[in-house]
């Protein structure tokens, strides 16, 4: 593979579904994995097969039936974790143990009540283990965000020594900045001995708003993997959006990173992973959101209409949404209008728009938005009617 | 105002409003104005006075009751719109003209059939005008992230002659990375000549989940005013998320920079605004999201109960949210069902919490979400009930 490509590693059926009250059942998890098959992924992290049967159950028919990605299964650095994962992981073409331990100073103290060697210890035996059972496994160091560098880079070399084919560095909280997030990519890249075995990993939280932005300073800093889920779903305020990654990467084509995504099928993927989550993204969510693509403002509309690129970086199409939809408001312009009038049979002279445009507006500070049958309506009911539709 | 003092300008109802479908009455906006004053908000965008005969009033309504923010209207480079906004500030305690033009070349060739230097001109004259009427005047390079910097470097130049207090850099499209934001900031308070009479200020635009994190890199880099909404709503995937870049400044007081917001009424006038506009945000928005303080998976809620600070940075209270919510799914471990249990009457040994959690887990598979009511049924049906009720 091309030192290029970046690796996207889904975890929307396992980091993704902890959102409280949204469980799937096996069959939507099956359903969706196909999907993200689809999609172009290159990990599905399935589940966390040990930690309910329900959940056992899900990896063990997403590894059935995955044609190209890898499945990955969620485990703790704890022997029968590691050997139920693997026991789900079976029947996978190619399969991957994610294990991994709390590394900063308040999980080692407070979650673990250990200390730093017998963390690392335990790191060593975990990937050491995992890899009596697979060729790919994957170490995470759980809140990297808030540990300092040089430790962190030490827990690095256990894994590797250990085997372990992937470092995930979670900013666990969502805390880091994106020049601090980089930043630590940076040094693990130049100070982990061995590095050259494993890739890094990118595991972002979104508490902050940045875990789009953390994962992009990542790859550009040298990771090339990252974790993230359909529509940024996820605990609290979620993990990095697939979408958003994805898209950013495409469009800034000088940073030289691919990835194999056909993001053509990112808005429908987004569809269905709402409707099976019952979890809808907000109008304005970046990419999928229902606005992503809808101008309203007469400016901007008049921009968009005379040449789409000045306020649309993104051709809708490129993501599976089939076009720019232009929804009148109070606050469109004369431009929009007379593109809107004209779609629904109307040439407007520049005197005619005039008077048809302060009927619109006295009708739009009423009504919300305006559809089809209101421009009817208020073109019938401006003066200039009969002149329109005699000519 | 101490050189680390961030301007928060609040363009919620105007940037904001122009979400397709979600127009406010002047009364809603007041109360929003009121509201937003009571933040700690330094500048509120209360419209775009010759847009509509309702923008116009608003802004008049708005300038007579805000105490403390100044009350700014928005204009293009047009003698009647500059005419009208300070016919509708009139009556504001301090008021701001934001007057501007595109300078990119897709702007100034498809928008404007015009050339560089005609567009300098029409900017300087605009602030000019702007200036016979108000003593704060803002300009904005409209497309500014898609202008070449050595370009934007002279509009800015002539904005300040003319008499700019304030210079807009929007990144009008949501294109730019945190990197190339910054690096243009900076470029500007290296370059500008006169540019320590006025501020720099960051307007982005989330096309690419990217709003948050160019902002912040934005005033890392020396601009001193960033221009967001509540909640992120605005045209497309909105603008940059108040709430958000409110909280990375305070998280990260290392940065040095501060804002005037009282970020205990975040949640409380996040509430307001998707109330009023009927747009509400995704579970995982980032700060005032349903979901952005709740566990549910069983290695976090552990690690909360635990102690907070292991899986959140956010102390909630400080937002305005009164506590993080642990809510139970088949994800969540024996810690959570323990401390729930605890919490409705039930202290369950070891032994008890065993089979009383294997029992959970069945049901957790059945149910999306486990409620108190629940608990008491699962502890019922629990073999070693006889034995908890008899401690």
């Amino acid at each position: 593979m091309s030192n290029n490509r970046i690796q996207i590693f889904d975890t929307t059926l396992r980091d993704g579904e902890q959102v409280p009250g949204c469980k799937l059942n096996s069959e939507q998890k099956v359903i969706i994995a196909e999907r993200l098959d689809l999609l172009g992924v290159d990990v599905i992290e399935a589940g966390f097969p040990v930690s309910s049967p329900g959940d056992f159950k899900s990896v063990e028919a997403i590894s059935k039936i995955v044609k190209n990605a890898t499945v990955c299964g969620l485990t703790r650095a704890v022997e029968n974790d590691i050997k139920v994962a693997a026991e789900s992981l079976r029947k996978a073409k190619t399969a991957r143990i994610h294990t991994g331990i709390g590394t900063s100073d308040l999980h080692i103290k407070h979650k673990f009540k250990s200390n730093k060697e017998a963390i690392i210890e335990r790191a060593f035996k975990a990937v050491q283990y995992a890899k009596s059972f697979v060729e790919d496994v994957e170490f995470y160091a759980e809140d990297a965000g808030r540990t300092d560098n040089e430790y962190l880079a030490r827990v690095c070399e256990a894994a590797i020594k250990a085997g372990a084919t992937v470092l995930n560095i979670p900013d666990t909280t969502g805390y880091c900045l994106p020049s601090e997030y980089g930043a630590k990519i940076k040094y693990l890249k130049e100070n982990v001995k061995g590095i050259e075995k494993a890739i890094l990993s990118c595991h972002c939280h979104n508490d902050l708003g940045l875990a789009t932005a953390n994962s992009i300073e990542g790859v550009i800093s040298g990771a090339r993997q990252i974790e993230c889920t359909i529509n940024g779903i996820g605990e609290r305020a979620g993990n990095t959006a697939l979408e958003e990654v994805v898209m950013v990467l495409k469009q800034h084509p000088y940073l030289n990173l691919e990835t194999n995504i056909n993001t053509s099928m990112l808005y429908g993927t987004s569809q269905l992973v709402s409707e099976s989550m019952g979890i809808y993204t907000q109008p304005n969510k970046a990419i999928v959101g229902a606005n992503a693509f809808a101008h309203s403002s007469g400016i901007h509309q008049d921009g968009v209409i005379k040449n789409r690129e000045t306020y649309e970086i993104i051709n809708p199409a490129d993501v599976g949404v089939t076009e720019s939809a232009i929804v009148l408001t109070a606050r469109s312009g004369r431009a929009a209008l007379a593109y809107r009038a004209k779609n629904v049979g109307y040439e407007l002279t520049k005197l005619q728009l005039d008077d048809v445009y302060s009927n619109f507006l006295s009708f739009a500070d009423r009504k919300k938005e305006i559809n089809d049958n209101d421009i009817h309506q208020i073109i019938e009911t401006s003066n200039v009617y009969q002149q329109i539709i005699s000519a």
